[in-house]
């Protein structure tokens, strides 16, 4: 590591600004909110592919929208380390949140360009068009496109205003059509990194700005419904109720139990609705949902039985009936040890402490561990570690860092 | 008691035939509905005041109202036992609730009548316009006005179509500045005694068809707040977490924890909403009411105290906040131990068991307890106990025998 380091506070500043200059392209006025294919979205592509351009990019825009700008190795034409994130955001989302990803390599591009220092690998940058699936509900939509996996039946889908898929690419002078042509082959990678902001405190309670991703977790999410007997809340004698609230509430106090048990193991219900719910009647019906994830499958496999057996025998003690129904399942990504380790190493040459931890949220990495082997660089988020929401925050320091150790990482790579 | 029994099964062939009838004067063609002052609501306070004088009675209608037939005494001007319960009813309610507090008192006297007999009080069945409050939004409004306690600011309140209070008085031909008028002297009434459907499973588990009721329960309504830190379902370790539904699921189990270790103590949570509920977020902020009811109030207030004290042991070690305000509070009613016994020979002299009960639910003996000793016959309730619901039923032979020992009560009163 004795190539000269970029400068994390110039890099950094440069960093939020464009962070804060891309938020400007949102579909409302009122709030950072950037879906796949509108107005703000093909402004927001325009502008990171200037950014490409300018830090010595070639570039180039497959049929999904997806920008790739690619940074040429000594040996033109080698495999490429393949970096991005996604430009899409939730509705009222964070600046940060995926934009980071693109930024950041680009800055790192830019330094190399500068110097006029090639690596024994190309660097791409690809910059996802949707990743949060807001507009159409899609999950993964741009990096299973771009692995050549897009589902084709999602063409005849409708957004919240009635446009179709197909109509929407139309729109935007995409043709959909030409979807697969796009696709990559995998042998052209040489590994997936993304750098993304934690959106979690885990990093900011252990006071260290970077983190080494160690596994995506893998997650299950189930609507389950509970139904007692409804009744007046004055004339039913305790003994005799069968109150549908009561025991969900069991219930949930169940699933925070398990997921207590085992480190790295979460479980969350997020909805809670009693049906007819009426100050003065004991409720009959309660639906809620329980999401549980896990850096390991197995452990979360586990868990899931446990929290579900504990349900059926509060069920049966209780009287009521209880049913669930899957939404939801994605296993676990595990990060490469190898690419884990080249990014402790471009961490450690900043002078960052090594902190290794799973990541809880999905990421584009999932789709990516399919076609070649991926690590994740976490960045601190602040303001408690809130994400998804326009308090989230990450300081130019941290931003800097990242750059910082991302290059090491590149300079590093064998 | 040799006086001739009324006959049950005939009599209660005519109560549910009656029943039936004036459940045909709904607001709505679909469903059950009578409230106050509506065409429908009208209609039935015809037939009502037909019933009372075809049974002898003679009958006036007081300025809310009120339909209220008396059955003269053998001297003419005695105190009366005043009788009776609602014609209103809720949204899609039951046939029977409050409706058979006044036709079987009709029935009652309807067969002194026919034999030509005069006991030495007279008889009052009082038909309340509302007690259950659904147009306005009221409380007891009949059977305050009966006492000349009607609080004239409600004047000014609207129904959900705009419709105001005195303007709907107007439409139905009553005067808003005569309801004082109707005002009944407490001096005049020898004690209160209301017939209802018991509204809860009590009698139907016990196997019993009628009830004395010891008390009607107090109770309070509260609704409460707690508010955690919303965050993300994957990335939040659950150590680190605040989170709003588990903390308000523990607070719901210790309501239920702390009301069933005591016998007649009801508490139930029959709202609760989580704020912006997403199955991936940590809930940030959750509300629910707590509905607590005794017959006796130093059972329910220390019940109260040790719910807030348990909600406040909850929030604090799990670092949330918790906050109730009070929406609603009434005191217990105690029945006359007196009137209580009189029931009780009423009930054991047509050969049914003597239960005594509390009554969960409020009924207008809570009102009228202000100006005079009360008591109360319950009839078993039908299909599981449920009320307030077109499911709610009540047999023949259990009306008829309720007829038959009021009837006997009457006789008895001394």
């Amino acid at each position: 590591m004795n190539a000269p380091a970029l400068d994390p506070i110039a890099a950094g500043r440069d960093l939020l600004a464009r962070a804060d200059a891309l938020a400007r392209h949102s579909d409302s006025p009122d709030h950072y909110t950037r879906t796949w294919l509108t107005p703000a979205h093909r402004a927001a592509a325009l502008q990171i592919a200037a950014w490409m351009r300018e830090a010595g990019m070639a570039v180039r825009t497959d049929g999904v929208g997806n920008v790739i700008g690619r940074y040429e190795a000594a040996v033109p034409g080698a495999r490429a380390i393949v970096t991005g994130s996604h430009y899409d955001s939730v509705r009222n989302g964070g600046r940060y949140d995926g934009v980071l990803g693109i930024l950041v390599p680009i800055a790192c591009v830019g330094e190399l360009d500068r110097r006029g220092e090639r690596l024994p690998v190309a660097i791409e940058v690809v910059a996802f068009a949707d990743e949060e699936g807001a507009r159409f509900q899609t999950s993964f939509l741009a990096s299973r496109a771009h692995l050549g996996k897009f589902d084709t039946a999602l063409l005849e889908r409708r957004d919240a205003d009635g446009v179709r898929f197909d109509e929407a690419m139309r729109a935007a002078g995409l043709d959909p059509a030409a979807i697969a042509d796009g696709a990559r082959d995998p042998a052209s990678i040489a590994a997936y990194v993304e750098v993304h902001i934690e959106q979690g405190p885990v990093l900011l309670e252990a006071g260290m700005p970077l983190g080494v991703v160690t596994a995506i977790a893998g997650g299950t999410r189930h609507r389950v419904t509970v139904t007692g007997s409804p009744g007046h809340a004055g004339t039913v004698p305790m003994a005799m109720r069968r109150d549908a609230l009561a025991a969900a509430a069991e219930m949930v106090v169940a699933v925070e139990a398990r997921a207590r048990s085992v480190p790295g193991l979460v479980g969350t219900v997020g909805i809670l609705e009693v049906a007819n719910g009426t100050g003065n009647v004991i409720p009959g019906e309660v639906a809620f949902t329980v999401d549980i994830r896990a850096g390991e499958d197995a452990v979360r496999e586990v868990a899931q039985r446990d929290v579900f057996a504990a349900f059926d025998a509060i069920a049966a003690r209780r009287g009521v009936a209880v049913a669930a129904v899957r939404n939801h399942a994605v296993r676990a990504t595990a990060c490469s040890p190898r690419i884990q380790d080249l990014i402790a190493q471009g961490v450690a040459a900043v002078g960052a402490p090594v902190r290794r931890l799973a990541s809880g949220a999905g990421h584009d990495a999932m789709v990516m561990a399919e076609a070649a082997e991926v690590g994740m660089l976490f960045v601190r988020c602040g303001a408690g570690g809130v994400s998804h929401n326009p308090a989230e925050t990450v300081t130019q320091a941290d931003a800097g860092l990242a750059a910082a150790a991302l290059l090491a990482f590149f300079r590093g790579y064998r």
